[in-house]
């Protein structure tokens, strides 16, 4: 494989999803959106876990670490339930939390219902890669991600990752003039 | 006492209420907002302690483990004084912090007085319980409660707790349609 | 020195600024600001570091607890870069953190831009001394202190500081009634 292949992670955390009694939709979902957002191409690198804290954590370690994912999005186990986990293996796992992640993507979804001050989706960097939590619902991952998303090439760019381009279509990346490559 | 009784404790956080030098306003206020907006009957279980983090814990750990509350709130402590500790006792006492009520609580006081800043006030799970910091003000109290609490009846389903049902004249509970008990 | 000399750190955290490669614009622009604000009158204390947690660490712990600055503010160093650490080193000094300051920063930034949501700039609170992390382009540092600094005042009255009065042709401080002093 070429140095310069980039990749992205998707994490899919479900009990059921896991045990295939249920269909993943969130993994699906997060990546038809990055497939649609970026023009940059990329290889996307798939899990699927149990809500269980040290396979979350496993799996970030490794498409961060063994991988080199420059980006790893997870949906699922962000909710108060004692099984939702997801939060605390991303916040082990990474050495700087963007509490702004979060901030925004509550601030957004509190738009659509009131429940979404439950949710405890959390950002943070670990090495050279951006780990981000997505909620699990399908339509609800897409809001999240129109909402952050314009500050995350930027934010790649900043953890020394490759430079991602998107489609102007679906969304704009933000970057500073002088961060700007023509 | 039948398994299926419902409580709620209240927790005030005053050094000069706990000595008597100063009426409590806060937890009569909590709980009489409570009694308007729940349909659900429950029981009132009420204390009052000094501006002490272990007597905070204290407090809440016997409401939540031993009572049985579903649902616990605070008045008091939450400001950045050396003695207001209530939120480091209830981070201290919950395996979940749940940083959205925070956020909306201060994004809705903001609205009143820029010094909605300067509250540190968050909520968190204990076990089967939600513990909510409020404000001491009575007035600032009901704001807070009108901004969060359409989100606390699905919380306490999500951690097993009672179905609790308000009076929609005074707020609103959301649930998502499959979470809804005819 | 007279007991009454109120003091204002000002720490600007850049490695390039440290080792003279780049002027430090940050710095001169919070005190600007802080001087048209205040009609209390104060002495600047300057600090320049590199981004070493350490270095920051030990500036704003001599600027507090040598000093007696009852506000600290600094400048650079909250993105999410590997070199950024100024919140890990303000955390780590301080005895209570006011996630309101931050919030209310990254919300007031993001109607300019939104990569807002990576700054990770925190406020908190060391013994009798309030600190704010701002960001390291002047014209947001004049945009985060306009959006923060009407609570300063009266947090800096909590926590027994001095009695900061602001002229109103640039920010009113709020307080609540009992807090005004005529």
């Amino acid at each position: 494989m070429s140095e310069t292949t980039i990749k992205i992670g998707f994490v899919t955390v479900s009990d059921r999803a896991s045990r295939g009694e249920y269909e993943d939709l969130g993994g699906p979902a997060m990546r038809e959106w990055l497939e649609k957002a970026l023009t940059t191409s990329f290889e996307a690198v798939h899990r699927l876990v149990a809500d269980e804290q040290v396979e979350v954590e496993s799996a970030l370690i490794e498409l961060c670490d063994e991988e080199g994912c420059c980006l790893v999005v997870t949906t699922g186990g962000t909710g108060p339930a004692p099984r939702d986990i997801t939060p605390e293996a991303t916040e082990s796992v990474c050495n700087k939390i963007l509490d702004g992640f979060g901030e925004q993507m509550r601030a957004v979804s509190l738009q659509f219902v009131p429940t979404a001050i439950l949710s405890r989706q959390i950002a943070g960097i670990r090495g050279r890669s951006l780990i981000i939590n997505l909620p699990g619902k399908p339509s609800a991952i897409a809001d999240c991600l129109n909402a952050v998303f314009p500050a995350v090439p930027y934010c790649v760019d900043l953890i020394e990752g490759p430079y991602l381009e998107t489609d102007t279509e679906v969304i704009t990346a933000f970057r500073p003039k002088h961060a700007v490559r023509k």
